[in-house]
């Protein structure tokens, strides 16, 4: 029974689909158009009753949350090293997924989704606005990271391959220019981002997704 | 050298705690009082620039955000069994964990602490308001998952054993009878609670803290 992966183009599912190419895994990508509401279908209720991608499906089992397909891909490709197995390493290593994932995700959804914060239209407006500043200093944070991996002699975020933190930063920048934030102002993040872009198996994933790098404009 | 481990009473940080103490840890309590805005002082800053609790200090390594820590904890204490081994069940337990804080204490945050999302003063109101209702929903999902633990003939929300998922429920909970919520209004969700909280290792948790399960007014 092969791995089922519902994504949606450009969504955060980026990381785990990209991870599973990296694996090359085998696996059926399937594609939930969000523009057309598609997660709050019934049938996608039926799969995932919170009505958002990332959803894996390996046989009758249903995994939700990033964070767990990701400790659950891991699991199941250990030979791709995506997560160190020392306690410390791998402390540090979720350290930065959870951050990614619990407040950079979240701050951008402010500014895409407000409604979901919020029924009143200036009180969304007023989040935006102030959101995108938040989102402005955590690319910074984000940049930080590269700069220290750098430092410390490593040529991803996460360890030796190429995996799930340094596909959510670029999906997270990407997210950036989405919100009006020139990449340009942040020179070794979009430099990184760009380097994990031509990972052949990440730039399969984004030929899957159609996606372009930036979305910026002036 | 021991564990330290800085928290704030009542704060997410009880969940580490109760970790530490359920795993029978001798580990050094540093208190941090988020009322007086110790979070914010150049020393804690020092420790963790993102000025938040929970930070785990073991020897010269200093980890940040709950779900790495939790990680960190099982690892360094694998007798108390408080991730599964299996790789399904840990990727379950993970969403469960990814959940509790990617979205249930995030919402909570909007309504306790509104102004790291606007400072706009009417924003703020709406989003309190908003966010009551969705807390509300979502104590409903929390009890659903106490129901189907029930139903699994699992006595505790991970597995075998009181840990993390148990203790988060217990905070989220008692962060919900802040929120104005009866926890009456939850009973399954609430007898659980109360059973998680006479866990000795738990009660001991709670009164190095000083909490009390329920500060709902009616
Ligand atoms: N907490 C979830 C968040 C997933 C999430 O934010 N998914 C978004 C796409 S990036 C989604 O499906 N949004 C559609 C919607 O909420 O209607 C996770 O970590 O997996
Ligand atoms: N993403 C962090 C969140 C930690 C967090 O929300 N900490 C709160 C207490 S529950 C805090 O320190 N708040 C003080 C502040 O933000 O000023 C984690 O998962 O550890």
């Amino acid at each position: 029974m092969t791995i089922k992966l519902y994504y949606a183009s450009g969504a955060c599912s980026f990381v785990p689909h990209s991870m599973l190419e990296i694996a090359g895994a085998t696996f059926e990508p399937m594609t939930v158009k969000l523009h057309k509401n598609e997660q709050n279908s019934p049938e996608y209720k039926a799969i995932n009753p919170r009505g958002q991608v990332p959803v894996l499906v390996d046989g009758d089992q249903v995994i939700t949350q990033i964070v767990a397909i990701i400790n659950y891909i891991d699991a199941k490709f250990p030979e791709a090293g995506f997560i160190p197995k020392d306690p410390l390493a791998r402390a540090k290593f979720v350290e930065t997924l959870a951050w990614m994932n619990n407040t950079v995700h979240p701050t951008f959804t402010h500014i895409f989704m407000p409604f979901k914060y919020s029924d009143d239209a200036a009180a969304q407006e007023a989040m935006k606005g102030y959101n995108k500043g938040v989102y402005r200093q955590l690319m910074g944070e984000l940049q930080g990271l590269v700069q220290k991996a750098k430092t410390e002699g490593r040529d991803w975020l996460g360890g030796v391959h190429c995996g799930p933190l340094d596909t959510y930063a670029l999906t997270l920048l990407r997210w950036g220019t989405i919100a009006g934030i020139n990449p340009e102002d942040f020179p070794e993040l979009w430099a990184f981002v760009q380097r994990v872009a031509q990972v052949p198996a990440v730039a399969r994933a984004m030929e899957r997704e159609k996606l372009q790098l930036s979305l910026y404009k002036p």
